[in-house]
């Protein structure tokens, strides 16, 4: 269903070769000045044809706001948003499934009505409603002192091991995701590196992209069902390309031993606190105060030039699939906004 | 919120140290027959006290059903399945916080109002009446040609590398799922001694556990967030010591390049299949009718002998915390058949 | 499907002649008393066997809970309440349909699995459940300011007209909703009679519940899919034999000009109050802080004595029926306690 | 919360006087042809303007379909439709309530945020959207052998009483349906003279709305809180202007006895039937396959040109309104549309 949340509704809509896409959002408290030209900036952020690494699209994916703002205020009525498609070249669907994408997926579930041109449903374009809808989140929510962040975590193997201090520091993590390359400087260049090699070969690339909540209070999420790793991890999972969720040390917490991966507890300023943040500030599904940190996997674009074995899904033979159009070798950096929307979203709904 | 699922609603209860756990299911079909026997031998895979890894605590696990089964069969009303606690050892609550523990996040919660003995409703006994669900989901999805297996992939670091071959087949994947210790003979010793070790150490030790669906159609799951991942990563994170979740290859496509990850297609017996299932039997969201593979990451077991720094929450003063009692030095086990039982529910949820 | 709510969330099962019934509650605020008396007192009101007018069947009614309550308070944990069947005499299903009854459409929703001896799921015994978790949400609201009462408002057409301004009189309508025969003294001996006729007749007769919340706020309730009105309804249609639902003067508006149906607004203590209550204390789907008011048509029971054309299910010819047993000539006095449970839950679900 | 529906999901946006009112509608079938003549027919049903009874303002009420159709027919995408607001006169805020409004409780809800200007997202103008889903939802239904009609059933006290016979059959109800003023011949002066003598007096009145759905295949529905009762008065209840909602006889059951409530069964062409259908097509929560036939009663339009006793809700102080403006004096023909509507999407959402 394209409908998510519990105290606030996102219900999603649009076609990458549509008119628009789009997201109405439902539960956002009244009276919460939005600044659009923070929005903007958000969208940008996300935007296609900025660089060399993203496909050569361009959109301006600036956002028709049109219900439930006043005045630059939110009433409490729904929020709908919607962008329109600009260049989106129309052209006839092609029955040639491309590996690793959901060209064979809707042909399953739709049985050939689906409008597959660009992607359509399926299109890594409806993460762009997406990341309108967590602008307006993290305007929200910095008003209530969260803040929330991301940043490219790896990219093609190729890991920025920002230090574990950093990590716990909003200042340090707000610094690296708002680079135009968000990742560490140290980073950048072995990261682009890869992109590089892998586009001069017709390739592309995947990556990880992590997102830190700093200053959500602790209490967040519900017992069993209602766990925020399960809030978090269900949106997260929405996004196309995204193919595994971690909390904080995640995966590596599989290796370590108990005395190692649980987190010391002191007091400070009358509160009590953990020295360290392998729970990615979470247990038992509910949030301790401390960062809340998550990454996400996510694939190389199945979409490259390079030859691939396929099927004909019109004459049901196979065939070789070269890509052609423009594609991006790596959507990990465009991902990193929609991984904090994603993030933001969640905070968001925990808190109100 | 303590209710799960679109076509099949969970609504779980209970609490460690209370009179009981269970489970209401609504929305099985009618008329199917569920085996009580089988039903016993499921309870018993996850059940504590049958090896040195897991706690000494001994229960029958048990399950009565109050409602929904007539002769033998399900109603198509909902089936109300209760565990009494049997040796649950009546203490009083110790306001000494366990490190990784939900202890401090209950507090946060429900201040001091939770039924924290044992670990309450935080407790990994409220998997138990997953398996019973779980175990209902199996033998309704069997009769429709859908069997899911689950077996554990690593244990402190210690991995089961199954040939790709074998995880594609569903005799070998069954045969290792159904041993004693649910892994390949060849790991098994390995994975024993590091449990033994951090045993004898006081301490604890993690694992992933994988999970696969065999014999699912394509087509199941929603587009956008009503993807077949995010369903199942929202009911993975329910389950206590859950900190990742990744799909086919998961993490590991994050380095790889779009030519490897992508599933080359070709066409047997009329239909689309992939020679790889990098993808884990899901696109966009939607299974394409490969085999559903997910890992999951487990936690070490919080609770450990080894002197941890706390914090003692009726004085608000720093502490150490030295968790006696029975508890599995390794929790990987038995968690096998609560992992397959969330599978199983999710591909019920969304077969129906 | 059986599950309900927003804030809160029901969970049904049971069947009338199956072990138990039963209903897990999710989402009740931590740290609530519970007198376990006033809930025993609260179900003897709705339970069987307690006058001339209700089934012979005699059920203590006694509730067991099993989960989320500590030392009488409520923990934040999920509820889970049991209530046996003691005096199910257990008896073949019988074939041959039931007229106004849920026979019928059992067969055609569960194909004849359906568990259907007394009713089955269908059966007004789920009622039971209800009124439990109705006790609970009564004592939880009450110290939030917030009391609801249900009373008889008519019965077999003779109604009880109550003056508007007990009806705006908290104290007023708690006198009539906890008499023994909760409608007005001059009313309920010609309602007596009523039942009494039908009784002798081999027939039953229906009536009209009203239920009344007093010093609930203003502002609960969402604009539009989410109003006040559409939650109570959805609630009260879930309860057998309610076939129609108004608020305030209901059906009775539709012959009245604005002019009349209008409340007119006035200013008392700093506060808007309206000096009518045509609108039952919502307007726009929201409260007005008015008292809530709402009415439940009931139909007559369809079990009775009196010959009556039906059809054999087992050979699809058509046959006489002829209800025997034990069953209630008016179940109007025994669902009181049940609207008023429903409309405590609703306003509870609102206020949290 | 602004999304309603199981199958179906629709959420819907927008305020009066804002930019433009919409819907999004997920859960549509795929490959569905949709007539857009057809819609443009169905909104003109309900649009503003058209006769004596309306309000003067203006609105083509065309949808723009941004997303879902292609090449005239579903994808199985979610349809977004947007109706842009043409007529909106411009307007200040008026602090002064008026009386029976929801300006009341959207300032208890929303403190002074909502955009209130024309009812604002309380307003009727919501249902233009709920006439879009409609019809959609109507179209694919006719090709599933359901028809979905609506009439007035009174007006001012005027009943238009339709004879039992033309209630059972299909084409009797369409004819009056479908008719300019959708109620019998015999009835539609009478009813005509009411509201005239209504709008003279600078008044508005009520009246009864009643929909039918034929040829629904029993069997929809779900126990206990899915009632089809429930689903259908939950959406009724969103419909602004509502005020109680039956089903079958609904509240004339209260004063009959169950040998008359009950309909007597009988096999025809080896199904069951019912001789009448006082129960309205539904038995326990669940479709008998006989038609549902479902009534809505409709308060007087609120805004009247008549002095009215009220608030200045800026100055708290008391004052006299006089609503000036364009106002239906009867929105009961303009309800007929979007009650049947409303029953279309509950047919489509239990058949799905």
């Amino acid at each position: 269903m394209n409908v998510w949340g519990n105290n606030i509704k996102l219900s999603i809509f649009g076609e990458s070769h549509g008119k628009a896409v789009g997201v109405v959002i439902d539960g956002l408290p009244p009276g919460e000045a939005i600044d659009a030209d923070e929005v903007a900036g958000e969208m940008l952020r996300r935007s296609p044809g900025r660089d060399r690494f993203s496909t050569a699209r361009r959109e301006s994916d600036s956002v028709e706001v049109l219900s439930g703002l006043l005045e630059g205020r939110t009433t409490g009525a729904p929020i709908c948003g919607v962008i329109r498609n600009e260049d989106a070249r129309s052209r006839d669907y092609d029955a040639k499934l491309r590996p690793g994408h959901a060209d064979w997926t809707a042909l399953l579930k739709f049985g050939g009505h689906a409008d597959m041109r660009g992607g359509g449903h399926f299109s890594g374009r409806l993460t762009a409603p997406l990341a309108f809808a967590g602008s307006l989140a993290k305007q929200i929510l910095r008003r209530r002192g969260v803040e929330v962040y991301a940043r490219i975590a790896a990219i093609g193997g190729v890991e920025d091991e920002m230090e574990d201090r950093e990590m716990r520091d909003r200042q340090g993590y707000r610094a690296v995701s708002l680079r135009d390359f968000p990742a560490s400087p140290s980073a950048e260049e072995a990261m682009k590196r890869v992109v590089d090699a892998a586009k001069e070969a017709g390739d592309s690339v995947g990556g990880v992209v992590e997102a830190a909540a700093f200053g959500l209070p602790g209490g967040l999420g519900e017992p069993f069902f209602g766990s925020m790793e399960s809030a978090v991890a269900s949106l997260l999972f929405a996004v196309p390309a995204v193919k595994g969720v971690e909390f904080g040390d995640g995966f590596r917490l599989a290796s370590m031993r108990g005395s190692e991966a649980n987190d010391a507890l002191y007091v400070e300023d009358g509160k009590i606190k953990a020295r360290t943040n392998h729970n990615g500030g979470i247990l038992g599904g509910i949030t301790t105060g401390m960062p809340l940190l998550v990454r996400a996997a996510i694939k190389p674009t199945p979409s490259i030039a390079r030859p691939q074995e396929s099927v004909d899904s019109a004459t049901m033979t196979e065939t070789i699939v070269r890509v052609s159009g423009r594609h991006d070798p790596c959507i990990v950096p465009r991902a990193v906004p929609v991984i904090e929307a994603c993030l933001a979203l969640c905070a968001l709904d925990g808190l109100l």
